[in-house]
């Protein structure tokens, strides 16, 4: 019943240029509250439209961080 | 790394009379604690069994609410 | 609006042995914080390898517990 | 090699009015010739269209027995 | 080459009081400009939260329709 | 509760020559214990090989059959 | 913002002999209103059954075309 | 029409200290009334849990026997 | 039966640079010659490779517009 | 840490004429270079599409061969 | 275009007493003919019966190792 | 048992900066003994976190190439 253990919370960040920064809006905000994150792994990719463009990016990411 | 985040988290409710009590019912227990409830999505819909009869509706579902 | 609710959270545990131990491992560092908790679903089985062995399993567990 | 064991049959369910007596057909036809049933799980939801309406729910659930 | 054939579209209703209503609401918009509809699947069911509570049930159906 | 409800049993049927050979193979079998079969969902494909060719043909189909 | 863009439509096809002319009949059928189809995904394959035979061959295609 | 052709049951079997107990749990209960299994998929693996401990393990395994 | 209607359609968008350009070429085509479009979901990422060099970034989107 | 170990690859083979012909030459110039080939599974099932017709069949398998 | 490559293969070991023998049947072979392997995910979970027992466990890992 | 045949392998990529750098990591490196590479499928999405930020973009792609 040792080892590492690790929780997994999801996290949906929201950017306007891009995924990527979408992701890291995800794991920024969760750093404020969160110590020892290690990973994470995207769930999904979506968006929002307006007047034919795409106006925002939407990831989805699991985020792991260890439990001390 | 500045736009919106939502936090995600997995409830699942029971009812006695349908799934949509039971999803009330998971909304309403996680309103006790959360604020900023966004969207709600099924994962799962199941229900126990009694003398030939449905006794208990469940609801599985990812309630996501902004993070501030 | 009634009825039982409970709360999922996603938890990987890590032992050096075994799969089962690397589950328990998650519960039981779950148990530290929470109460209630009822029952568990897997989601994933991983491990680590080096020098041609298994030197760890990797258990991700969905774990629910009751909330009051 | 002890301990309880469950069997799981497919059953599909089919009503007028809705989701719920879809899957209370399914139950309650399982319930004539098994006994012991303790829990669904919904699989598929469907339903037939005439006229540009609704004319049939259908629910595809697989509902565990205990085998004694 | 002969046989009947089928076209499916995706559609996504929302209602304020059911999954159900979502539903006819997707089948009913489809009928203004659809003939022939014959069945549907449900793909996803969500929501809409505000204030702790569900304010929109939201219903993602595949509908099929004959093509003549 | 009342409506039409069926039963599906998951079936594997293999052949020399096609997959659907194969699945005939299940449904043929079926027929001869049940009555009321309506229709069948391709599950899974598979074969077998020797000597660098495919000598069967192994196809699991999900039948569903009228509960009277 | 330049580059190639697809339209991909789901289509069911149903023939008497086999699910290769289930997917032609799609096919056929939607070649009548579309130009410049390029592939096709197989995502369903299911049939009908009469006096114990398969007397039907459905296969569900996604169908893409060139978008000009 | 010819070949061999096998039908698939799922079976819950629960145990209390091992998931490999509890399969062995499901295929030793299917032996009493099933002749002819050859083989078993996992499904599912899950387990109750009580004063944070497993208390039960549980495996959904497929098991397929020749229909003769 | 009120309440808002959406429809989605999937689309295939290729762009040379990388899979934003990709899913913005493929939300680009479909605003001439639809309204309301409000959102889109990714359902796959893939490209195409020649002489060891990705060549062509394709994304295939489901894009959801309003159905007046 | 003894028994048989299979290693499996994934093939697509492409015929003009079905999948089943697809499935065999993706077999068979797999038996150009491996020997012992035990089974396949069946993965994606595809096509190309040219003036309105199918003029590729494409069948993605999994391929197992036993590791000596 | 810097930055660490791992390749996956998909592997199956047999065992006769668990499926953790199975996994490091898998490992253990495939540690004959590659170096720098670092992880592995379970990928399937299966078994054969005979006499109404379990006499074989199966299971499908992809193994990653770094590439040079 | 003509045609073309081609053979997927899966790579996983990691770069600094981004998913695609991480894509392009996995193409380049596959190139060093690969010809004939057609196409990729995105497979999975993750990456590293340290110190609260992303460290790593991974990318699990399948790679397939022509087998002359």
């Amino acid at each position: 019943m040792a080892g590492k253990v690790f929780k997994k919370i999801q996290v949906v960040g929201c950017a306007e240029k891009s995924f990527q920064d979408a992701i890291e809006a995800a794991v920024g905000k969760a750093a404020n509250t969160l110590k020892g994150m290690s990973w994470f792994e995207v769930r999904e990719l979506r968006g929002a439209l307006k007047n034919g463009q795409v106006v925002e990016w939407q990831a989805t990411v699991e985020i792991a961080f260890k439990v001390e």
